[in-house]
């Protein structure tokens, strides 16, 4: 049975309710449709999916969603807002004439629509019914979640390739004469994923002691002998997939502490690795890593390994399942990370990470891209 | 006084909460700080503000944001989710022990944590009140969002350059003598605006019968004598703040009708203009365009001027005020876009977009880049 439909018979709905931006992975899942005000998703128990929106998106959303679509004069609108001036309550009254009075609404609907919804509705939170089917990929979505990764490395060998033949001078990295800088690699490296049709936002290039920091995003120019830590997650720009890795690379050997920890590193992915397959614990798998490090003298606190060995990845760039201290049972067809990472503040960092799928009895890593510290 | 405050002592609650990732303009607003994931902002009455954030953010929402940091641990979310499973409980949890049992919440904060948050507390939902401060914008805030509709038109001097210099061979434009498509042309402008620091996403390079479509966004090779509508929307990745502005343009001399709808919404822009400043309804500065539409021949229901005459613009490319139909009072320091359109499917669409800031006596357009049809 449809997962939305199973949960509508639980709590005796008419309907499921959803409000987003295409840019919302639940509402982009139940749609492909992106647009960037938020529109109305509901779907009746045993009926397929309808949007609605502005007259000027019909045309539009016809062609690209997978929902029927219905614009907001043909659900009322402009006869209710004739009387009702708050818009949730309007929008409210829009949805309630095509729902039914009893409601099952995404646990990330606005506040103020259900509060307005609650005065003609009875209204249920649903658990997470989309996030959670979005956890578990379709054959089709593997293959697009794994062209997308193709793309990635592309673009991390061109980062890598920028420092590897850059030249040093004064303790700094040059390429073409300047100073060869965390914001120049960043930027090379997203146009040619704009050029592949992928998007990046936030590309972590950082250098030295901000690689203690695992979302510092870095800034200014790159120094030899130290950890620069690479990190993308692109996404394609027509299929909203994401794809997510990390290398972490110096000019010229760096100190022994961030040797040590890459090897430590290192290590610590091969055994995320044969731990994840279906039916382990992702909470199991994390802790596999965290008693490796433990061995190995790296606390796993507040300095150390200081996030979870993984997550699942989709439509967003996080998503279920999480592959942590509370990680539950992993399935054939999730997509997640694997990037145990060590941080210490004043000395600095490193993370690998690579993407795969949980198998019934192996981890298929998609990603192929050499883990070498010193270029 | 702090209009948080006024909202709060208006319903007697302690502290007001939002619940978001760092895109959510109302987030950034308040904190300035971009995390991916959602957190959690609180602030009590008279306070300022607080974000709760996990450990590996807490280094840098200390460097970056203007909110008080917090980290997860510090509010005592390791404890709580020992007793508790359910994420929304926990966070909810963890909100109150922090804020107090009355809560003015964020309209767009999450159905399911307001849920968890009525266990426990009252909760008002609050109107919006972000949401209207975010309209009138800061001396600061206008200089930004001017750099970034500056480095918009060097990119729409880019795109339309790309077309002015194309050939033309059975119908269709080249360029370096393969075709020049919808996408080169997106791909070459957003690459420009990467080059200075800016994202733009979707933006629109129509042509022909596809501009009948306002967020159509093209695709394929270009024609000459036709339509081609670009309209971007990019946002400074540092700041947030978005710039918006539209032209269109032809590769020759377009037919007889799409000549008319550039001339007529060329004047429609003048009108609405010369009716935009301080104490005037945006209702006002639609109507006036709609009746010159109407003057001219021109419907304005599902064909011909079927959307809004402008809205706002700042760290959401769509925002307050509005300038249409519904559009309320305009107040000095709103920034908003006049960009009159018309559309028919089997013919075309045209629109000019400018942005601007709402003065005492005038509207101060920033926009300074000719309109000019056949290039």
């Amino acid at each position: 049975m449809d997962p939305l439909d199973a949960a509508m018979n639980k709590c005796g709905a008419d309907a499921f309710v959803h409000y987003a931006t295409g840019e919302d992975a639940d509402m982009r899942y139940l749609t492909r449709f992106v647009m960037h005000d938020p529109f109305v998703f509901f779907k009746r128990r045993r009926q397929p999916g309808t949007i609605i929106v502005p007259q000027m998106e019909a045309e539009r959303a016809s062609r690209e969603s997978i929902a029927a679509v219905m614009t907001r004069t043909q659900a009322g609108l402009p006869g209710i807002t004739k009387k009702e001036k708050n818009p949730w309550t309007a929008a409210a009254q829009m949805i309630t004439g095509q729902t039914g009075k009893t409601l099952l609404v995404s646990p990330t609907l606005p506040a103020a629509l259900m509060r307005a919804l609650e005065e003609s509705a009875r209204v249920v939170v649903d658990a997470g019914t989309i996030e959670q089917v979005r956890a578990k990929k379709m054959p089709e979505e593997i293959r697009l979640i794994q062209a997308v990764q193709k793309k990635t490395e592309r673009a991390m060998a061109l980062g890598i390739s920028l420092i590897r033949n850059a030249t040093v001078r004064k303790g700094v990295l040059y390429h073409d004469g300047a100073p060869l800088t965390s914001e120049l690699v960043r930027t090379e490296v997203h146009k040619q994923l704009m050029d592949d049709g992928c998007r990046a936002v936030e590309t972590i290039i950082s250098c030295g002691e901000d690689t203690a920091f695992p979302h510092i995003i870095g800034s200014g120019p790159l120094k030899p002998h130290a950890p620069i830590v690479i990190d993308m997650f692109p996404h394609d720009e027509a299929t909203g997939y994401y794809a997510d890795m990390t290398r972490t690379v110096s000019k010229g050997k760096p100190g022994p502490q961030i040797t040590e920890m890459f090897e430590a590193v290192r290590e610590a992915q091969q055994i995320g690795i044969s731990h994840i397959k279906a039916g382990v614990l992702g909470a199991d798998a994390h802790n596999a890593v965290v008693d490796h490090f433990k061995s190995r003298g790296y606390e796993s606190d507040t300095r150390g390994f200081i996030h979870n060995l993984g997550h699942g990845v989709g439509l967003q760039v996080h998503e279920l399942p999480t592959v942590g201290p509370v990680g539950g049972v992993l399935e054939a067809g999730f997509i997640v990370t694997v990037e145990p990472g060590l941080y210490y503040p004043g000395v600095g960092g490193v993370r690998l990470e690579d993407l795969g799928a949980v198998r019934a009895k192996h981890f298929a890593d998609f990603t192929k891209f050499e883990e070498k510290m010193v270029v």
